[in-house]
């Protein structure tokens, strides 16, 4: 692992994310350096970490075992991202100095590249059988057209979002306030595996790291940064999802509520965003109506003559396997028999579908996957 | 009754409400001249009534019983309203050719005044308990405020909303596409003759007459025009209420939508609304919304220093002598005994409390009704 990737583990883990100032202090002089200066104790007055503050970090640097948080990374199979490498998300760039230093990840998907077709779907946790309902529905949908579902793991909405999506067989990214091997909400511990799966456990704190309320706060702005769009199902007037919400707006993402009955307290946040004064939050009912909202064209995200977004040659290995065992047929191929005929197995198959549908390669049909030919609509019904 | 207003009754009972030919016909040559012309058979080409429809006219001439309808009118104490009488609402003129020649109206209370401050709540026949609760809500919540409920007068929502507003003490109006002797439906019939004790039945059709599908249409534009906004409550997508809401939308009133689960067909007409390009329609979730929507700031409804709109000197005997018998006290007292103080019967009382509230005489307390003073917020909480 080289420095640079190094000094940012230790920074992360020593700082808290979100920080400004530590972020501004990599900014000037690099992580290397940043790290240097904390240890050493005297970072440039410019950058605006206080005396006390870096007493603080220095007391955190004692507590903080960075052997071992690779170590227990490296056991689960989990990988560090930093700005630069392929599959770092360069939307993370648009937080501007409350950018990620870095992201801990866990799972076979491709961070950057499902997330080039997602939507955060959002709520509270102790939503209505209305809202999680609701929820599931969208993740599975989204998922069946070939979006990647993003949300934070959380019981009620998020997780019936997650689990539309993998009832989908779709790509799902849950962005957790705890390390990604930690199982919080506990009872979420066998989704989570199944999200590490097929697509993607996601955070910005290292292995073991519990959350904390201030964590989940700082996580939001990460959901939002990651999708074109966020959808709040569910949100009572203190929920977090609103959280989420403002940082999508913050960050010229498209907003988008879900109506409920308003003799439900579960909707008055989804109601207060849409009655709120301009840019409008986009009232959805369902997966079309939000496809329609972040699929826009002119978004940049197809290209026009439905071409893929990537060159096929920047494609992994298992992903060329993959795509060469995916028919042209109208009625495509079942993901089961194109990890036979790619002899890579289904899971992996899996992952790298959802891939090849968020890049423009391959299409959904009702029964499998197909090649997507140039002209193709990009997103025909499943 | 003059010769004016004979002549409208006889043309709208040998034309259909909301002709445009007969309007131009009126407008270009009077009543009078009108029914003569059309009596004899030769009317100006360029008012565009072609031989056919002349032809017709003529047919229905021998069919309608002039005297019957007025005799009958007079029985059950209605009357018919002209453009140009102190009662007729000036708002209708914004329909412009497609204006009402005249209107029947039945009940105590002053079809102008009573519409000053008013809202339409209008919906699917065929409402959800939900659809049937919120309108009952509504209707009596924006009764409380003082405001006028105007609705259709069928089944489900239009029905919920009156009794809201009737079980609130308030004055409601039901716009009919049938005479306003003729309870349709059946099952309505008690409630016509509540609304009549102290609100308005209305009606373009005379006495006797029934309604048919294109006359619900027709009637829609009325609702639209005489009030200040439009609230749909639920509303499948080929609902009529959607027609009304389109007429709201065409004169400029405001125009809002109830939200309800994205799940329930009979809130897709809504959700529809909601998601259509602008002008945008508002969301409202309760009274409170409405009264915002509808009663914002620069309205011209009530006077910046908190006068009435009108002078003393316009109202009518029974509603000088209820006004001398509101108090001034912040509690004020309840219709009972300012009824009792004004020597007015209770029915007509509470009308005229309505056109005093409307009109911006007296405010509405917990308890009753008092004076209002200049400088005293308009509408505040009951």
């Amino acid at each position: 692992m080289d420095g640079e990737r190094v000094a940012r583990v230790w920074l992360s883990g020593v700082g808290e994310p979100g920080d400004v100032g530590v972020w501004r202090l990599v900014e000037k002089v690099g992580a290397v350096e940043a790290m240097a200066a904390v240890q050493r104790g005297r970072v440039p007055r410019e950058v605006g970490v206080t005396e006390k503050r870096l007493a603080g970090l220095r007391m955190r640097a004692g507590a903080f075992d960075l052997e071992g948080a690779l170590f227990i990374c490296a056991q689960f199979g989990g990988r560090v991202l930093v700005p630069g490498d392929a599959e770092w998300p360069t939307t993370l760039g648009h937080l501007g100095e409350a950018a990620p230093l870095l992201l801990w990840v866990r799972g076979r998907a491709d961070l950057r590249a499902v997330c080039l077709r997602s939507v955060a779907i959002v709520g509270a946790r102790a939503a209505t059988p209305y809202g999680t309902r609701v929820a599931a529905d969208l993740g599975a949908e989204l998922a069946d057209r070939g979006w990647t579902v993003v949300s934070g793991g959380a019981l009620g909405v998020d997780g019936a979002a997650h689990r539309g999506a993998l009832a989908a067989d779709g790509t799902t990214v849950a962005v957790l306030a705890s390390g990604v091997d930690v199982a919080y909400p506990p009872r979420h511990e066998a989704m989570f595996d199944e999200i590490a799966a097929t697509g993607l456990l996601v955070s910005e704190w290292p292995p073991t790291a519990h959350p904390t309320r201030p964590r989940f706060l700082v996580r939001n702005r990460v959901i939002a940064a990651l999708t074109k769009g966020t959808v709040v199902v569910e949100a009572d007037l203190r929920s977090g999802a609103l959280n989420t919400a403002r940082h999508a707006r913050d960050l010229g993402r498209h907003l988008m509520a879900v109506p409920g009955p308003v003799t439900s307290l579960m909707s008055r946040g989804c109601h207060d965003l849409l009655r709120a004064a301009p840019p409008h939050t986009r009232l959805v009912t369902c997966a079309e109506d939000v496809i329609e909202e972040v699929g826009a064209i002119g978004e940049g995200l197809d290209r026009p003559d439905g071409r893929p977004v990537l060159p096929r040659d920047h494609l992994d290995p298992d992903s060329r396997a993959v795509l060469e065992a995916v028919p042209a047929t109208p009625r495509g191929a079942p993901a089961e028999a194109i990890a036979a005929a790619a002899s890579v197995d289904l899971p992996t198959t899996r992952s790298r579908l959802a891939l090849l549908a968020a890049t423009g390669f391959v299409d959904r049909t009702r029964t499998g996957w197909r090649l997507r030919t140039p002209h193709t609509p990009p997103t025909p019904d499943p």
